[in-house]
C-alpha cells in the first residue's frame, strides 16, 4: 500500500511528469485504488490532468473518474472526444452518471445525455425525477432481477449473462411479470442450493424495502441497522425500480453527519472537503450565522444595561457573569447535542418528549446541586478566605449558587426540548446546538441572576 | 414493513403475551428483522424475555440475540440450559462471540468459553489478544480462503462446503501454504469465469490490507473510501488472520462519530443509547466537564475583577462583554469543529497545519472586518441615534469593533490550531471544541477589550 500522506509519492509523480516518463507514470498509477488515483490527479494542475488521465486503462480510468471532484470532471469531459466520452459513460453505473449530471453545468449535461446510450438516458431521466433527498435520487437501476419459476441453474445463467453490468450481484431480486417485488435471494443461498431448486421456493419473501420518496438518510440508517448490502426501492405501485447499495448509503451517512456537525457549530454545510473550499466560500458559510448570533447577543447587552445601576451598587456580581453564562451554555449544549445525535440515529423521536424532559430534569437537578455546592465552597474558601475578597459575602455566594441551580435547570430543559420541537416542525434539529442555545441561555441566566440579586441583596 | 415507532405493535405484543397466545406471537415476531426483534424484546420486562425468546426459530433467535443490549443478553444466558447455550454459540459468528464476551461479567464469560467448540474458543482467544481500538479486535476469522492452484470449479466446491459458516462469501482470499495473502477474488469474478480457469490467474493481486494493530477507525474509513465490502487483516508476518466486514466498519464509524460529537459537547462518551442510560450515568458523563469548565471560567472572573475600576468609570463597556465573548466563542467553535471533522475523515493531518492556519487567518480577517463593520453601523445607528444612548461614543464603538476584529482573529487561530496539536500529541482532537475553546477565547477577548479601552478611552 502506498502512503500518500507523506507527499513523497506526489513528488515522484511530479518529477516523472516533468520528464515526460509516461510509461513509468502509468505503472505507478495502475497500482493505486481508484479513490487514490483521483486524489493524486486532483493534486496536479488542471491542464496536466487530461494528459495523465489518458495513461490509465479504460476501466480503471472510469472508476477513478467517478471519485474525482466536479471541477476536475468538468475539465476532463471538455477534453474528451465524443468517442472517449461515450466510452467513459459506458463504464459508469447509472447512479454515478446521475451524480455526475447533478454536478455539471448545463452545456456539459447536454453533451453527456447526447452520448449516453438510450437505455442509460431513460434510467438517468427516471432517477433525476426524484427530489434531492429521496431514496429515488440515490438508487441505481442496475440490479439482477430473477423470476420465481426460474431454477437456480437458470439464475446463474442470467447472472453470468447480465451480471457484469450490475452494481451488485450479491443480492438478486425476484419480481413478478408486473415488476412487483416478490422476494430476494442472496448469491450465497444460490451457491448453497441445488442446480434445479426453484427460485420461488428458496427466496426470502419477508423483505424490507424502501419507497422512492423515503428520506435517503432514513434508508441509509435502515441499511446500517439491518446489516444489509443493498435495499430494494419500490415506487408508489410497489414495483421494484431500483436498489440502494451499501457504499452509497455510507456516503449518505457521512455527508449527513458532516452536515449535522457543521450546523451544530453554526456553519452552513457545503459538500466540499475543508481544504478544497476557498476563503470566500468559507466566509459565506460562516458569516451569516456569526452576524445573526452577534445581533441576538444584543439582547444580553440590553439586559445588562437595564441592570447597570444595580451592578454599579454591587460590582462584585459582574465578575461572575461569564462563569454563569458559560456554565449555562455548556449545560444546554450537552443536552441538545445528546438529543440531536439520538434523533439522527433514530433512537428517539418527538413522541419521546416527555421521557426526555423527565430524564434531563433529573440530570439537571443533580448537576445543578453539585455545581452549586462546589461553587459555594470555592467562593467561601478561595474567594473570601484565601483571596480575602470581602465583597463575596455569604449572601452574594447564595445569589450566585441559586442562579447556578436555576440556570442549569433552564439550560437543560431548553437544550433538550428545542431540537425535538425543531424535528417536529420539520427544521433540522442540528441547528439547535451550542451557538443558538447559548444565546437563549445567556439571557435567561442573566435574568435569573438579577432577580436573585434583587431579592437577596435588595439592590 | 411493520412500523415499530407508533407503539401499536408493542401493544399487540403485550396483549398477546398477557393472554399467553404463544403461536400468534411467534407468527408476528418471525416476520421481523433480527434488529427489530431485539428492539421489541428489549421493551418487555426482563422476566418475560426468556419466555418470548424461546418462541423464535433457532437461527433467527441467534441473529436477534446478537442485536440485543448486554443486560438482556446476560439475562438470556443465565436462563439457557447448557445445550441451549451451545446451540446459540454455534450459530454466532466469531466476531459476535467476541463482542459478547467483552460485555459479559466474568462468570458468564467462563460459561460461554466452556460451551464454545474448541476452534471457536481458539479464535476468540486470538481476537481478544488485540487492543481494544485495533483492527484485530473487530475482525472475524471466518473467511473463505482459496489456493492459487485451484480452478474456479474447485473454488465453488470449497465455497459450497464451507461457505455456510463464513461471514461473507462475496470476497474470497487466496493464500500461500504459509498463509500469506496473495490475492483476492470476488464471487462475481468467479461466476463470470470458466469452470477450469485457475484462481492464481484471475485473482486481483494489487490488494489493500490492514494490519491487526491498525486503528479500527482508520480501517473503517478505508473500507468506506475504497467502497470495499471487506478488508483483509494481516499480522506482523503478513499472514492473513481475518477480515473486517463492512457492517462492522459502519458500526465503528457510527460509534466514533457519536463519541466525537459527545466530546465536542463536553460529554464523556458512553456506548449506551440516550434513553437507555440512567440519570447517574448521565450525570457522571457530564458533571466532571461542567465542573472543570466552571472552574476555568474563574479566570474570566479574575480578569474582570482586576479591571473593575475601569469598568466602573465607563460602565457602558459592561453591556458589550457577552456579545464579544459570544462572537469569539462562536468563531473559534466554527474553526475547531471544521478542523476536527476533517481530521476524523482523514482529509487533513498535522502536516497541513500551515495550510489550515493560512486559510483560517484569511477567513478571520474577512469575517472580523465585516462583523466589526456591521457592528459599528449598528452601534452608531441603533444604540446612539435610535436609543439615544449618549455613552456610546465613536471612541467606544471603535474600542468594541477593534476588539471584535482581534478577537475573531485569535479565536479562529486558536480554534484551528488546538485540534491539530491535540492530534499531534495523541489526544482526541474532538475535546478541543466549543466548551474548551470558548473558555480560552473568553479570557483572550476580555484582555483585548480592556487593552483597547485603556488605549483609546484612557481609563
Amino acid at each position: 500500500m502506498i502512503d500518500l500522506e507523506n507527499g513523497r509519492f506526489m513528488e515522484q509523480v511530479e518529477a516523472l511528469t516533468a520528464r515526460k516518463r509516461w510509461p513509468d507514470l502509468r505503472d505507478m498509477l495502475v497500482l493505486l485504488e481508484p479513490a487514490d488515483i483521483a486524489l493524486v490527479l486532483g493534486e496536479l494542475s488542471l491542464e496536466r490532468l487530461p494528459l495523465l488521465y489518458r495513461l490509465l486503462p479504460k476501466e480503471l480510468a472510469a472508476e477513478a473518474f467517478v471519485e474525482m471532484e466536479p471541477e476536475e470532471q468538468a475539465v476532463l469531459i471538455k477534453s474528451f472526444s465524443d468517442t472517449e466520452l461515450k466510452e467513459v459513460l459506458e463504464e459508469l453505473y447509472v447512479d454515478d452518471t446521475v451524480d455526475l449530471i447533478e454536478e455539471m453545468p448545463a452545456t456539459v449535461v447536454k453533451r453527456i445525455l447526447q452520448h449516453a446510450d438510450p437505455e442509460t438516458r431513460r434510467s438517468v431521466n427516471e432517477i433525476l425525477k426524484y427530489p434531492e433527498d429521496s431514496a429515488g435520487s440515490i438508487m441505481t437501476t442496475e440490479f439482477v432481477d430473477l423470476k420465481q419459476d426460474m431454477t437456480v441453474g437458470d439464475a446463474f445463467k442470467r447472472i453470468r449473462r447480465t451480471g457484469v453490468d450490475k452494481e451488485t450481484i450479491n443480492i438478486c431480486y425476484v419480481t413478478s411479470p408486473g415488476r412487483h417485488l416478490l422476494g430476494l435471494v442472496s448469491i450465497r443461498t444460490l451457491l448453497l442450493s441445488d442446480e434445479d431448486d426453484v427460485i420461488g421456493e428458496i427466496m426470502e419473501t419477508n423483505i424490507i424495502s424502501a419507497s422512492t420518496m423515503d428520506d435517503k438518510e432514513d434508508v441509509a440508517q435502515d441499511l446500517s441497522r439491518y446489516d444489509f448490502l443493498a435495499m430494494p426501492v419500490v415506487d408508489r405501485e410497489s414495483r421494484l425500480v431500483g436498489i440502494v447499495t451499501i457504499d452509497d448509503a455510507i456516503d449518505v451517512m457521512e455527508e449527513e453527519t458532516t452536515e449535522d456537525i457543521a450546523l451544530m457549530a453554526a456553519i452552513t454545510p457545503t459538500d466540499k472537503p475543508y481544504l478544497r473550499s476557498g476563503v470566500w466560500e468559507t466566509v459565506k458559510s460562516r458569516l451569516p450565522w456569526l452576524m445573526l448570533l452577534m445581533l441576538s447577543a444584543t439582547f444580553t447587552g440590553i439586559v445588562i444595561s437595564s441592570f447597570e445601576d444595580s451592578l454599579a451598587a454591587c460590582s462584585v456580581l459582574i465578575g461572575f457573569i461569564p462563569m454563569l453564562m458559560g456554565t449555562g451554555g455548556n449545560c444546554g449544549n450537552q443536552s441538545s447535542v445528546a438529543v440531536i445525535r439520538s434523533l439522527s440515529l433514530n433512537e428517539i423521536g418527538f413522541s419521546d418528549l416527555i421521557h426526555v424532559v423527565w430524564k434531563e430534569s433529573r440530570v439537571a437537578v443533580v448537576c445543578g446541586a453539585l455545581l452549586a455546592g462546589g461553587n459555594f465552597i470555592k467562593l467561601l474558601l478561595v474567594d473570601r478566605l484565601l483571596m480575602q475578597n470581602e465583597e463575596v459575602t455569604i449572601l452574594v455566594a447564595a445569589v450566585i449558587c441559586l442562579t447556578l441551580v436555576c440556570t442549569v435547570f433552564c439550560a437543560k430543559a431548553v437544550g433538550c426540548m428545542l431540537p425535538l420541537l425543531a424535528e417536529k416542525i420539520g427544521l433540522d434539529p442540528a441547528v439547535m446546538a451550542a451557538p443558538f442555545i447559548s444565546t437563549i441561555v445567556d439571557v435567561l441566566s442573566l435574568l435569573i441572576y438579577f432577580q436573585f440579586a434583587k431579592l437577596l441583596l435588595r439592590i
